[in-house]
């Protein structure tokens, strides 16, 4: 077994807190890395306090991890040691189902073994995630990390950055098409730079007036405050594709009267609420709402990929991981532009 | 002026009763028809009682029309006087946006002439329905009828029959498909024939397992009861199109669990309630829910003609108009196999 040390829950109820627990050793096809940044995600916020239920103690939360690789098992091929590498939210799958066969191990059949809080299909342990010093991973669901890209600004790009990257390539986004972003949060800021550099008309829209020439610098050709009913009115029925990158409750009704004709809506947010919209709003243009999360494997590593070509990173905060229950209320008031990044060094 | 007899409603609160109105006349472009049968959607019944608000009495239902041509004018090429005509849901539209040009005049971006309760393109007046003895349309609204094909049961086909052959179409239903129909009602059952006969293999869900006799002989390969969990559990994951025709409130979940990666499942009903899901029940599948409307002028005379072919039509039960109100109460009771279509003649 392997000693760790992290940050975790304890219960529902109690803060983030020092931590040491242990994982299996590495086996002949994983990696074994010590984290050098992880990023904060509302899940890890939602899975500390057992929002979603099923939340298991104690937790350590994190699946946006950057690491440096410090063992590699004798069938690894793609790292050694000294390499930078990332791990994102899952970490395994059946392997054999359709949609793992189809690089879609996210949709894995059987479901995908979590970054933390699952149970590992190795030796039926809990796993633990990235707020810690280290983590073992099978290569199979590692990444390569391009090198000229800054560590902070790479971890929430496993989360945030592959949950856009993935739904604007997987509907088409480019060229000729006038895309909206709802949300200018640690999602959406990444769908607004992933739209913009993939070549679309970018509408970003938020609540906050205030965030405008953010939006601005980050990508968005046009930003409507969705408050606003005429400037809303103004877009009726323009639209190619909306990326939904809320987690507040909100309905959908304003945003598919912007679609135009046989389009779709995406889902990545995970608002507490279901979705709330009539059924009219779909019939009358043939519309669909869809979801999408996550990506496979190796669109993950493509989506760094391409980040690497062209210098796309997440916008961070960086702090050390003392400040992680600072940082949850702060991400609960929406006061971080636009991750929060933890730099594990601070964990001494 | 045409002057013209049929049944409306003068208050959400009256039922349907005698009533005389008059029709704009003919234009160059316009057929008359003597109407034989009208088919009776649920439509009818929310329109007659102002269930979705917007209702102007005096209103006369009916959108599911067929008859006989009286009078062509000068410019009419596609129908000859004594020639049989249908009409269905719509009589009109901006004819120049993205939607009718591309012959998808039901999704018409300034909205699509409703065949009553509507102000008509032409002459500004309400457009009163086929609960009555004419209709005057734009032949490029009218469609010709297969001279195979019983007229009453061809009536259904102008709403119910094309709400659900374009979304089969449009989805690409067809041999090697697993597909589900939710509901066995005049839209269920179309869908259940029309899926039959695309070639997919067809499950239909119902809640009656009376229904099942009935389902297998109208062209179900199976049939599940949707309250049975373990028949539902032994088809998760596993359809490639879901079609909801169903107009009661209800849990889309139980269905979008059925579905396999990157599907969608359509609706066609109208349940006064909006849909209810859960966004996991996207996410966790990159899943679809769309909705669906009639069909454009060319997919509704393509459908006509494909029944021909086929011998498709509704199970109707015909009544005479004078038992209308009696036919509302009993659609309330899905007391019908499959659609209530009434008896122009009787009107006298």
């Amino acid at each position: 077994m392997l000693s760790c040390k992290g940050f975790g829950a304890t219960s529902a109820q109690s803060p983030l807190a020092p931590i040491s627990f242990s994982r299996r050793s590495p086996g002949p096809r994983d990696i074994a890395v010590d984290i050098l940044y992880c990023g904060v995600c509302h899940t890890d916020l939602h899975q500390a306090r057992n929002e979603w239920n099923g939340s298991r103690y104690p937790l350590v939360p994190g699946h946006e991890i950057v690491g440096r690789v410090t063992a590699a098992g004798s069938d690894v091929t793609r790292f050694k040691p000294g390499q930078i590498a990332a791990v994102g939210v899952i970490i395994d799958s059946c392997r054999k189902c359709d949609s793992c066969l189809a690089g879609e191990e996210c949709y894995c059949i059987e479901g995908p073994t979590d970054t933390y809080n699952a149970v590992d299909r190795v030796d039926g342990s809990i796993t633990q995630g990235g707020y810690s010093n280290n983590y073992v991973v099978d290569e199979r669901f590692a990444h390569t990390v391009p090198e000229n890209l800054s560590l902070p600004g790479v971890a929430p790009l496993l989360c945030a950055g592959i949950t856009t990257y993935s739904p604007l390539r997987h509907w088409k986004v480019g060229p000729g098409m006038k895309v909206g972003i709802i949300g200018l949060g640690g999602l959406g800021h990444m769908a607004l730079k992933f739209a913009h550099s993939f070549g679309a008309h970018v509408v970003q829209f938020t609540t906050s007036p205030r965030k405008r020439e953010d939006a601005m610098r980050l990508g968005a050709d046009e930003v409507v405050v969705s408050t606003d009913a005429a400037a809303m009115q103004a877009h009726a029925k323009s639209f190619d594709f909306i990326l939904d990158a809320v987690s507040a409750n909100h309905s959908l009704d304003p945003y598919l009267a912007l679609l135009k004709r046989d389009r779709t809506m995406t889902l990545v947010g995970l608002p507490e609420q279901p979705p709330q919209f009539s059924v009219f709003s779909l019939i009358t243009k043939r519309a669909s709402v869809a979801g999408s999360m996550i990506g496979g494997m190796i669109e993950t590593q493509e989506m760094l990929d391409y980040c690497g070509q062209h210098n796309i990173t997440a916008d961070v905060e960086v702090i050390p991981m003392q400040k992680i229950n600072e940082a949850f209320e702060r991400l609960l008031r929406q006061d971080v532009k636009y991750r929060f990044v933890i730099d594990m060094s601070s964990l001494g």
